[in-house]
């Protein structure tokens, strides 16, 4: 099967070498994709012509209810979602349903806020206020949606939640999406791609997909345009380094690497909610989507006193693991999402070994991508690989400290940047100066403690009404967040004029 | 005298060859400014060390009245200011007092912001709301002081205006600030900068100035610095695609160049309240600073069949201007900043003289570094060199056009992005589609009218609760805009926790 791409409102085989996707349990190839042939400056104009100007008649009610009809599509193709999100990527039925259920919950989401904005095509930011010291010259920002599109780089392991979160976005903003899934695992999002094609909810132009390689696409980008991009960050750098996305002061929002760590506080005893809440948390994060998470936790911080417990806590937990088939019933980890990824997990778990000592370690089949899911536990805290390296699979560190609150912060800065940290106490006195210490270095913080210990979805859950993101080595970006996430979509412009004329024209009288 | 930096706490001489800075009416040498020798990188570490804690330490409304005290200070040594900007940038009294008392003023608006934000030390941003179906279980945005340093790297034109906006802003969100000014101009910088710096009111560490060349600076630059840069856009270019900031996904905000439009509504009569308030504004941005603004006008539009009478009076206004020695009573323009500029305004009126008209044009005295300011009048809208460079001086151009909004969005939007625009009509129906049209290009539209024709401080004006700043070629930044200019140099974390908990952290309970 040749997965095509949606360019100018049709089906593109690319021309190039095909390359193979396999299915990562087995190794046997499902598809494949062509790169190369297609007129991507042409695509871009194409969403900018038709896609744009559709998308900014409709009112924010009217884009909610696309978003709406495209998350039922997706519901009412679930079935058959899940199979194709297990044979391209590997995935466990919960491990796809995180990701399919993810997409349509986000798109339902803003579908949601879309009614809520109601019959406005643009936003109010903030209220009217005078200039200088006149009351009837006031000045009014207004957010507009840029005459640009939106282009979406994603991430391999989430190829429905990833197209969707971002595009649900871009879509209630009023700008037209250019869809790049990665690779490996790009079939599910073709399939996606195909129901809302053939759906005919979305506008001519405001959707293009584009499978395999970028190619050229980025050297056609102009200055309305936005992309965000998904991945890791050497390709980030790339993207935000490219010399027209520079040139053009193009916007540009990046997530990448993060060694998102979980502290267990000094405070918290074996056996506790909030020592159960974190073993549920930790163990999920190395579990679910075999690790292939942005938001799974890299580094556990324990209190040097308590690692022993801790760790044979997390490993009695984890004892019962089963990795295999993610098709047969009782599997709870796959193998991970394509042969590049074994090679890098692999590899870094070669260099894991080299600095802490195997905690936990599950069998694994061998064959296919399957890795071999490891807790490891170094001797201290001051192992540079664990701070820097993410290794993006059923993998984790458990770094001993002192259980000082300054220490923590300087420790978890150390990774550079991330985007959720999770810290698990019941001492206020301990976790509030933790939590604020850690903010600079972090989109979100999960804080977890005995009252709320059933009820939270894990650090690693990213939810469409907080923003997800995080400063430095995490990209430096910024997506979600309700209706804060608008705004990388739109551009804030002050409308300096008459109070009476500027009321009419923003629909406000 | 050679010109200091005051780095790590301390005056400190460069070690290069000197460069000379001269008076732009006389040429006459009065500063020298030598580059090099001092550690950067120590200078970085030194703000992140002592100034971010301690800022960060004061509540909002204490970091307000150190704004308020530094503007005080600028206002104490008025005369002596406008002197050295005289001596140093050419101005004339009146354009020496808007850079002087718009830095004073500015200060003091963040002052007051400051004291209304009161005993906080960082912002809560929404409300907290429930994540998943749990009450207690709550999500709480904040945005919190990043732990780097803001860099401002500014222009020329605003040597006092410049330094104390950016660093009202970087202050009150409680960021210490290194603030490199245009060397050509620098002298009033550096003796701002020594006022404040003798006076004690801020913390160690907290401001740090860099004179002459940026050196190795941005090598030095970490994953929590902010870099606000206005300039030319060859050198916004160099900063936002430098490997150190692109490694460390630094954020950057770029004011850059900008082909400001002013647009004459084809329903305004000659002689109306509405165009004489567009006379005034076109008038007063060529007249004004040289015309060294980035928010001046240089793309004047006009429908044909009023562009007659329109340059007419435009010509006519401008015919009693007077050019000359700035320190001389009555003289409305002076020299342009520096022997730099005059080349390279010279060049661009000669670029200009090839592809338009001359209008009107002014006697201006030879010698030093007067310009010949200048009216041009081209034949068409279609004249690419009028739309895509910034002639930054005493320039602007009358570009005739059909009158048609849609043809007249698509014109202005050929500058590529712009900081401001002006719209002067009391036609509702032609205007109101305009000015939203002309929004995703723009920070900022004024838009003009008989009603206010007699209250607008102009489209050049830069205002503290205003968004500075415009899309693509104008670099893609935002500035000020009240409270929303402290998100800049904040990071913004969701805090997920138990209600109870997360609101005695945050002052809420």
């Amino acid at each position: 099967m040749a997965l095509k791409s949606w360019l100018e409102g049709r089906w593109v085989e690319g021309t190039g070498a095909p390359s193979p996707l396999v299915d990562p349990t087995t190794g046997a190839q499902v598809a494949e994709v062509r790169s190369g042939g297609a007129d991507l400056g042409a695509a871009l104009d194409h969403a900018r012509r038709h896609g744009g100007p559709a998308l900014r008649a409709l009112t924010f009610a009217q884009r909610g209810a696309i978003l709406d009809g495209l998350a039922a599509l997706i519901h009412a193709n679930r079935e058959e979602l899940i199979d194709v999100s297990r044979t391209s990527g590997g995935t466990t039925r919960g491990d796809a349903k995180f990701d399919i259920d993810g997409a349509a919950g986000t798109l339902s989401w803003y579908g949601h806020l879309g009614k809520k904005l109601g019959d406005r095509t643009f936003l109010l930011d903030g209220e009217a206020e005078g200039v200088l010291r006149s009351k009837r010259f006031v000045g009014q920002h207004v957010l507009v949606p840029r005459h640009g599109v939106a282009i979406h780089i994603n991430a391999f392991n989430f190829p429905a939640w990833g197209m969707a979160e971002k595009a649900a976005v871009a879509w209630l903003a009023g700008v037209p999406v250019l869809s790049k899934p990665g690779t490996a695992t790009c079939a599910l999002s073709v399939r996606i791609a195909e129901l809302w094609v053939e759906s005919g909810l979305l506008p001519a132009g405001a959707f293009s997909l584009l499978t395999g390689s970028i190619g050229d696409l980025l050297d056609h980008v102009g200055p309305q345009d936005c992309v965000a991009f998904t991945g890791g960050s050497e390709t980030g750098r790339v993207v935000r380094g490219h010399p027209a996305i520079v040139r053009h002061n193009v916007r540009v929002n990046i997530e990448a690497d993060s060694l998102n760590a979980s502290i267990l506080g000094p405070d918290v005893e074996p056996g506790s909610d909030t020592f159960q809440m974190f073993l549920n948390d930790v163990t999920r994060d190395l579990i679910q989507k075999a690790g292939q998470k942005c938001t799974a936790v890299r580094r556990i911080f324990v209190a040097a006193d308590r690692v022993e417990e801790t760790v044979e806590a997390l490993t009695d937990r984890m004892s019962r693991v089963v990795v295999g088939d993610p098709g047969e019933k009782g599997t709870e980890i796959g193998p991970v999402a394509s042969p590049s990824q074994h090679r890098s997990v692999t590899a870094g778990i070669a260099e894991l070994e080299k600095v802490a000592k195997v905690a936990w370690r599950a069998e694994a089949p061998g064959g296919g991508c399957f890795v071999t899911p490891t807790l490891f536990r170094a001797d201290g805290a001051d192992v540079p690989y664990v701070h820097e390296h993410e290794v993006f699979g059923p993998v984790a560190t458990v770094l001993p400290w002192s259980g000082d609150a300054d220490e923590l912060v300087q420790l978890v800065s150390r990774g550079g940047g991330g985007l959720v940290c999770s810290v698990y106490s019941d001492d206020l006195a301990w976790a509030g100066p933790v939590v604020l210490g850690l903010a600079p270095w972090h989109g979100r913080i999960l804080w977890g403690s005995a009252k709320v210990h059933d009820q939270s979805p894990g650090p690693g859950t990213v939810l469409p009404n907080l923003v997800h993101g995080g400063p430095g080595k995490a990209g430096g970006g910024e997506e979600l967040g309700g209706q804060r996430g608008l705004s990388f979509y739109c551009q804030r412009t002050a409308i300096q004029a008459d109070r009476g004329l500027l009321d009419r024209v923003l629909g406000k009288a």
